[in-house]
């Protein structure tokens, strides 16, 4: 192994379950990427790159409608593997995802076909992919059952309160637009609403911020 | 292999991948249940009875609200595997399902350790418990798209057109109370749009039954 890889043995989960030979596999394949916020690195079916593993940085994946709406579905940090751009890989997964670099971020990328060699020859890393899609389901559960039962407004606290937690501050540089596209609503009703909970001292707006002036509050609302 | 198993194998998907070992295993542990319309398989976290396959009928996994409101999230038909009434063996499955009989069924139940066991021997079986989880992930994918952006007449749609296909007929015995806890809504809000379809002809509704008197423009409503 390089020096180079220590970053991606550091980061990459399965790396202490890994036979000799597996991680010798991997060594030879896998390929470091560094990208700009706002990279597109996965659009729906149209590619099939193979699996990220973030070293640093931030990635969002997301689903749109077909007018062009998008909601969040999954935010990827450090130590984090996108498995569903890799999606060619298993044929049961027919919904088209977009990866995008949130933030200057650093990823490791292993090719499709390598990761699908070693789920067919390896029980961990098989097991582990279950493991990751069984985290992802999870995910999209618990979005469920916000759309479905719990109100705008505590879906907003929610969406306040853990990019606050993300970002580490309290005064978030975001448009109404872009929080709009996280949750899958419209721009207006993201702005009538911040206006309510501005209105009620939860948070101050100023043009392209969002300060959260009550977090508190805002984490009970998010609570409930 | 007795006798008796040979209808597990005629519909356990992965029977004809699995060595004889892993054969031998299964016959030994395996259990049929006849359970009749309404039985509760699996409630939540409380129980983790191991994985159903189901021979025949028809079961359906739902969650439920705080408030006790539900919304089916899976049916599972003849050959279809419940992989998460066994959810314990994937620790990162974090969401309570429950399911329920929705017709007299009969199925096989594979106890959680043991399939547990195989997913660690068998590549086999952990990539197939991977691909079930991306199947099971792709639908949930699907309802968030239409929980997210479509409107309510044309999730109700959608829910009649398969329900007609599921039945085999076009005149479904199904209260207004039922259709809500399917999708998740309010009875009052499911009885508006009935009576709206109804006067648009494409239902036709009776004390305990919707008919559904325009299949054709039913379905067209449905993939829109």
């Amino acid at each position: 192994m390089t020096g180079d890889l220590t970053g991606f043995a550091a980061v990459f989960p399965l790396w202490d379950r890994l036979s000799d030979a597996d991680r010798d596999t991997l060594s030879r394949v896998v390929t470091r990427l560094e990208v700009s916020a706002g990279t597109v690195l996965h659009n729906g079916s149209a590619d099939c790159v193979g699996l990220f593993v973030v070293e640093s940085g931030q990635l969002r994946a997301f689903i749109r409608s077909e007018e062009g709406k998008e909601v969040t579905t999954w935010r990827l940090l450090e130590g984090d593997v996108c498995l569903l751009s890799a999606s060619c890989m298993l044929h049961d997964i027919q919904f088209d995802i977009t990866v995008e670099a949130e933030h200057d971020s650093a990823l490791w990328v292993i090719p499709t076909s390598d990761y699908r060699s070693l789920m067919d020859s390896s029980t961990a890393v098989a097991n582990y992919t279950s493991q990751l899609m069984a985290s992802r389901l999870t995910d999209a559960m618990w979005l469920i059952e916000q759309v479905m039962w719990k109100g705008f407004d505590v879906r907003l606290a929610s969406f306040l309160v853990e990019e606050a937690s993300l970002e580490g501050t309290t005064t978030l540089s975001i448009t109404h637009e872009r929080i709009a596209a996280h949750m899958g609503s419209a721009r207006e009703v993201v702005t009538r609403m911040l206006r309510y909970f501005q209105d009620e001292g939860l948070v101050e707006l100023s043009r392209g911020h969002v300060r959260l002036a009550d977090p508190v509050r805002l984490r009970v609302l998010a609570s409930r």
